[in-house]
């Protein structure tokens, strides 16, 4: 495991480490002391909570953090990116967290010969893969439910244009949770085996363990979408919410479109915060695996 | 003293605490190792010294420091900023640094239940209040002249559009000094009780013991202004600055509007640079105050 | 060496004092422990390696770092950098990392006399003066070589605009290093006394000991570039880079412009990462003595 480019290549072995580090890091009997190492955030996509949590789960393990400004850097000089690289890892970068709205190319940079010294993780590539969201997510789910191979899990909105969603789903197979998606067709995306698709809220919620909420990427979309139909058909109120249901959702909210204000107001809109609050514990704990494997 | 918002709020007594604590740092005795305190700054107005004299209070306490670039965050997608602290308090930070061009929504915001674990300092609120530098102006003053009981300070200029003069005409009441405010009728804004006013430079300058000059907040004023007008009857010169008189601003200066180069290059300019480096020991103070009642 | 402005300041003695202590760094037998320094980073251009491996330094000497960014300074509201720079130092920076446009500004500032405590370090400057990457320079020459008074250096590219060119100039000739520069007409800039100069590739690579190639500064040059010209008479290639001939290039490189990607992907093309990576232990070095010098 020496980067962190897409769920698929990791094992549940490898998980399930993670997660007892993370574990670890969140009860405090688990200190992680890289003063040697160096991590540069390169966000080229705007972010709050995945660079805000990053950074902190930096601090916490002690290693040395660096912001990498697109806007004034080289790259406005016409700068490759690879070349960028190259130049970080000769500077003595350990890891690269990296935000970039391209599919691939972190899986790119990531395979290129020259950087054998500089691990990546991704931290959100286009409309692909999220791969830490998806860990501190399920991570999330496992403290409340142990045992996730019998629950059934429905993600609700905007599938096709969601990394998390995507993310979420490969670690949700691996783990043989039942995984519905919700979205009207146009927020569908191209169909994953093993996934029931539904356009009724009201079938897809019965019998639901966990809703997890995604956020309509309006930046992302060319299209113009009905919000008033989308908020008709597919809001989650606390009428159609069900009672026992834990709900997620990765952040940003678009407030009362993906969800009721007064959903976010409840109780069990908590869980929300709660991902943020265990996103540190699992980026810590990737982080801290990573540079371990360097010899850090 | 969980958030610092307003002068108002603040008693006597919490401030003289502030100020002991202060000269702790100041003479080198008290030393505070906030290895596990997480601050973050925040600032959507411009701002060198300020954000700056924050930031080394931060370093000089060992608070681990976090910059929040408006810019580049989730708020570009739209998101409240009431749910991006909610996010940053899950996160796990202790403490707001906050500059906002409203007058209202950082009291407003720490105001909310959801935060009760994150602390909020006002950096400066449109143009309402900016408590920590009234707190460090008051400093710079107290150090000179022990006891400002019976002193005259006369602040001229841009006094509607100034957060300063407000946060320092309410801390200085507190205090018993007598208050005198010079400015040409435009920019004189709203009369406050227990202030003297003035439009005739030469009466307000007549036993002046300190002489706070405002930087014309250019940025804020719609109508036009005169300057070659407020130069003749306004500007502080070698002719009519008292000798005896403690000049102080809290920068940037306007060079040759509100002082001349002139009186800057002189040795009682002085005291400007040593608001800046007192302004670092009254924040040390601050946010070692207010995370030791968070328990750290 | 209160400052770092221009290498014409600094004697050979200073430089192989700095060179000394890089080498004590590099090897890991000398640690430097700055936590009561304060190094403000003041880029006003665009930089990914120069602002990193200073940042990078600035934490491996465990100092303090901060960012000022001119965007959200209170330049904005018009202030003059000289008063920047002086509250900067009544804060208790103890040195200024400067990048700026104007080739004579950093100079002057550290002229000044109200800063006697801050000391600045140019980190490029206009058209002028890039001290700390002649100094890499040279310091990678040195490890490859040892002596380079009996060697040869070719500067190829654009000499005009290049203040690399001419700090690097400076410094060999300060150790009696032969230097040929190789550049069309229209980048060839005021002649330098001690000096070779050459348009043929074929000339002056005769006997050539290092190579070092420049960048286009193409944000910097009004006229109209050729640039297939540019690469038919000057390009780096295979072809032409004599084989025992050390390559070197300060970075970004323009790739296929300045160098062919083929003898960016060979061996010898490492060495422009090895610059990258000794430039890191020079700026220690730098940073060191100067804070040991203001009793750090």
């Amino acid at each position: 495991m020496k980067h962190i480019i897409n769920i698929e290549d990791l094992t549940v072995e490898e998980i399930n480490q993670i997660y007892n580090r993370a574990s670890e890091f969140e009860k405090g009997i688990r200190k992680a002391n890289h003063l040697k190492g160096h991590v540069v955030n390169m966000f080229f996509e705007n972010s709050t909570r995945t660079k805000m949590s990053f950074e902190m789960a930096e601090n916490k393990i002690s290693a040395n953090k660096y912001d990498f400004f697109a806007d004034t850097s080289s790259i406005q000089k016409g700068e490759d990116l690879f070349d960028t690289i190259n130049n970080l890892s000769a500077i003595g970068m350990n890891v690269v967290v990296m935000r970039h709205q391209d599919n691939n190319l972190i899986e790119n940079l990531s395979k290129k010969s020259y950087f054998q010294e500089i691990s990546f993780i991704n931290a959100g590539s286009g409309t692909k893969s999220h791969p830490t969201q998806a860990l501190l997510d399920f991570y999330t789910m496992k403290k409340h439910f142990m045992d996730l191979s019998n629950r059934t899990v429905v993600i609700v909105g905007d599938i096709a244009h969601s990394r998390v969603a995507k993310s979420n789903i490969s670690l949700l197979k691996k783990f043989g949770t039942k995984i519905r998606c919700l979205a009207p067709e146009n927020l569908t995306g191209e169909k994953i085996e093993g996934v029931e698709y539904y356009t009724s809220l009201k079938e897809a919620f019965e019998e639901a363990d966990i809703i997890m909420a995604l956020r309509i990427q309006k930046e992302r979309i060319q299209e113009k979408i009905d919000f008033d139909e989308y908020i008709k058909n597919y809001q989650i109120t606390k009428e159609n919410l069900p009672y026992a249901a834990f709900l997620m959702h990765p952040g940003p909210v678009n407030r009362d479109i993906e969800i009721s204000s007064e959903v976010l107001e409840m109780q069990n809109a908590r869980t929300i915060l709660n991902q943020a609050k265990n996103g540190v514990y699992v980026r810590m704990a990737v982080l801290d695996t990573i540079l371990n494997l360097q010899g850090l």
